[in-house]
């Protein structure tokens, strides 16, 4: 850390400063510059950031020198990490997830045949939403765990890993039961309680970046799941808040290279709930991939006009497929593999 | 719902559109312009809002006409609320209250002290965090049970209400025995289902804003707490996220005049988080008052530089007594009653 | 200036680094704490600022400890400016300017009865534009000079200062030779070589903040009109932009005692332009005054509806008088003036 | 437009507001549902979008149907356009430029020897600043005509067109002299007059979006070009801003497709000023080119540590090189070309 003293810092405050930082069990440096007098201070990081030093007299900025978050950096760990998800697929280290399926569960047939399209399209992930968080008390809010039940019937036939949404820490241990990764969605992802939840479980977390979050709080909340004892995160970008409305939200795809520096964590990035738009899906599916990220999330619907939830902006298992295929030519060039899950499905 | 469709629209595509908007039970009502053709659909708001419109080829926007809220809607409720908060103190309908406290519970003499202090300058509810919300892991998190025990027995001997965060639908019941009011922090604010248990106590909750929520989403989420059953929500203004970091958020006044012509319901201000700068927290509650706010949020600790928690934006119990004069002198001017809680301390 | 090594800088890397401050003319102190080791360069602050040390190889971050403004600074000078706009009006210190008018200067006769009620209302300043920034070609551009001319023609019939924007350095000139002081907008706080050009001159300057400007944007751009002669800048908020577009702009009031706070320079604030709604309007002129701005610009229209731009913004006569006297309220209880212009006007 | 009624709203102000339509010029169309009252406003566009509606008693909200702008849509142009920029490159359907240089103009041989490092490489397009737009007045501004005539004979050498930044109108004729295209800055996108002047040449405009400027008011800054009669604007993507200081803009991607959607004009990415950060560029320009842009701009240096302006940010010739054998594999994999500008050089 480092203090910057106010102009007018008297020597008397100056005293207590250094008294202060010496009582707090720090070491302390003094630089007199022309302008401002700087005071290093040198002890461990997380005592150190939690100390209120910007409150003692005098003092007029704090300069943090180093990263807030330990376990999901780079400096702890170099190498990439390799989660495996089940039936064959893994994320991370070269190998992408390509999660797709509609936002609600809305019944075993429906699933089952969005499943299989994406599926023999090339998605190696189901998805489907039990417990939908809606900004509306009177919008549809999912199946409960009767969804749950079909998603695990849907993804052992198809032979693919599933996830789905969790929302409550009351919830954890029944979604567990049925899941292969839970996903955190957006506006739970500083929901400290439920991050350290599913912290406590061995179950691989998808853990999507709040719409006003910064790559550093989304890693801080990777944090606490890590922190908790869970290692197996993946992070995914969605898009955060802007003033452009002509999207859902803003697709900030430098967070995937921005977060492949700082963090050997997965990260995946979902068009879907980014632009909301299905015109812009498959560009942006493209651009995540030649980005560098580890997987796409992408909503499928084969009847988007009959969905219980967010319709306008799934894909049909068409253009999905096309899509998949041009992101496997772009995953080619890269050296990248898209694990293919199970056997083939013999339906 | 107005359907704006797409310039090259098919009469196919407009026949399926009206059948489609038939058979969801809605009435459609044609209007061809020079450049577009618009339908109008003709029906119960809810059903409409969540029937994937967009969704149907041909189909270029769907504008809303009417706001989601209903609750909380000035139609549906013309006065605005009045919601007693214990000792003789309520809010709304020209009552003021001054919230005060520290970030975090410490212990009893300190919260004691602190009590005094703000009550002597005026302020009429106590405030203090037993659960903290904390972006680290390894940030202090609070007292828990211990904390609340402590601020119910503080609030009882100044003879003032009392109000603590919740951050945990299983928290509530714990909480609800020792608050007057429940405090839902800006992370929680789209935590559906704690803002549904809330919703089914009949205590007062403070709902702050988050950081990525529009007022019409922060009203939705009064909405969910309205619709479970408890009608008393009291909004708070806390500061959305912005570009400039050279205060902690940015400080959204212009949402208290906002809100009141949207909805009945108080909203208060908290300028203590939105700056995060104790020189800019009085300009900012001044601003609140005559902005004609509700109330003012503002945390005060007597030892900032040994706080636990937020010490470096915490206003001395001096600066604090100041502010309350000042503020008082804008408020009488607007007519406004800051009520006073309890008998006089005897201590 | 403090620079960050990366945790993996070699000995020749940071030797490289020494070298190059010392070719550059900086002395350097180097600081190896425990993870990362820093260096401390020392020398003029706009030649370090200038240097590119982060492109060097090993350097991981620099952090600058001093404002890259100068004179804007209240370290520069310790004391409030004070600057005169004629007829007796004087704003900074204490004196508060209250400007109003229409947008756009439409004709003699509706200027002068405009104008002439918002003196009676206790206006110190008559605006009106002449040339309009629109942000589409086929928008009402204002009438040039012609308008010009009516605006000295009304102020001075009524003996108040006239303001006026400014959109091209081509223009100043002419501008000068009718206004009291020029308007540089929003989109313009940014064109440098018109900022020169209007510091060339020895007339007040109304800069507003860019909507994507910092307050530090905002005082680097007042910088430029110092740096060239002229000191007379008075600073104007007007709302910056962000996600929720209930309001046109966000009005970010926390900059009126941030401002004051880093700088000399008074200070006012638009709400007409930060909300663009007349419901809001005179919520936030209060608040404005309660922050302690030096003064507020609000637009005014006789007859909204036939306005040639942004009519749907403007107050009437009344609404304004109206909001004067509460103006003058909470002005007086601060201790502010609100200074008259010229005699009482015998119309 | 369609005009929403207040709920309140009576007969008498239904009646005034059809009369006002009506002595606009413009039909209208009433129609009544169950909570609102909607009127339909028919007539041309520009008219009805500048009449000030809102400001009427008895209207709640105005929506408009149609997009502001006409000439850059693709309404009025259905095929992409495609421009000649000279020595054999073009830009637009299917034909990719690569701009690269230094920041600024610093002297002949050292931008001789950027040059035909990213001539080299495979950049089509050679840029250098001459005047800069430089938030600090205290910052380095460019050699001006002296860069200029550098840029014309090191472009003529190797037989690249050029391009510069033109930041004030009394400079577009001087500029005009010497660059094969105009660059302007995303500063000045709202810079209304200069829009114009260089709409009044017949020379290809490089349009920066600025920082807080949404897709549209990007392509109504082209509607001032195009609609004063320069048909050749290539739109350019580089970031706007947001609350994460990770990068120095967030890269908005998504705006390539939504531009191709709404506009034939094209649209190319700056991942440099985007990101600002040399370990984020090389992935945002395979990104930008996977999302369908037409061309990158980079800047480039040889020696960064030396550059006289945003020398952290820029590429080494080697790095570039690599860059441009990954572009083009993704550009061939989507039938993309990128011409080769003039001869080979023989230098």
């Amino acid at each position: 850390m480092i203090i910057v003293l106010k102009p007018d810092c008297s020597e008397p405050q100056l005293k207590h400063i250094l008294e202060k930082i010496t009582e707090m069990g720090f070491r302390h440096e003094v630089s007199r510059g022309v302008k401002r007098t700087l005071v290093g201070v040198i002890g461990e990081e997380d005592r150190l950031r939690n100390a209120p030093l910007r409150a003692i007299p005098g003092v007029e900025d704090v300069m943090s020198v180093l990263k807030p978050f330990k376990l999901a950096s780079r400096e702890f760990q170099e190498d990439a990490s390799v989660f495996d998800l089940g039936h064959g697929v893994s994320v991370g280290g070269g190998n992408l997830i390509l999660i797709a399926g509609p936002c609600a569960i809305e019944g075993e047939q429906v699933l089952f045949e969005i499943g299989r399209a994406v599926k023999e399209a090339g998605a190696n992930v189901l998805r489907g939403g039990a417990f939908k968080p809606r900004t509306s008390p009177y919008s549809y809010q999912g199946m409960g765990e009767a969804g749950l039940k079909i998603l695990r019937t849907v993804g052992d036939e198809l032979e693919m890993p599933v996830v789905t949404e969790v929302m409550d820490p009351r919830q954890v241990e029944l979604v567990n039961r049925y899941t292969d990764m839970f996903q955190i969605g957006a506006r739970n992802m500083q929901n400290f309680n439920l991050l350290s939840e599913v912290g406590q479980t061995n179950r691989p977390v998808l853990l999507k970046r709040g719409m006003s979050a910064s790559v550093q709080d989304l890693l801080m909340s990777a944090e606490y799941i890590l922190a908790s004892g869970n290692k197996q995160v993946i992070l995914c970008e969605r898009g955060i808040r802007s003033f452009d409305n002509s999207t859902r939200n803003l697709l900030d795809l430098a967070a995937v290279p921005n977060v492949r520096g700082l963090s050997h964590l997965p990260i995946i990035v979902d068009p879907s709930h980014a632009t909301g738009r299905p015109d812009l899906i498959p560009s942006m599916a493209l651009a995540s991939i030649a980005a560098g990220a580890d997987g796409v999330h992408i909503e499928v619907h084969n009847c988007p006009e009959k969905a219980m939830s967010d319709g306008p902006q799934a894909l049909l298992p068409d253009q999905y497929a096309e899509l998949v295929a041009q992101m496997r030519a772009i995953a080619d060039l890269l050296g990248k593999t898209i694990p293919a899950p199970g056997d083939a499905v013999t339906v």
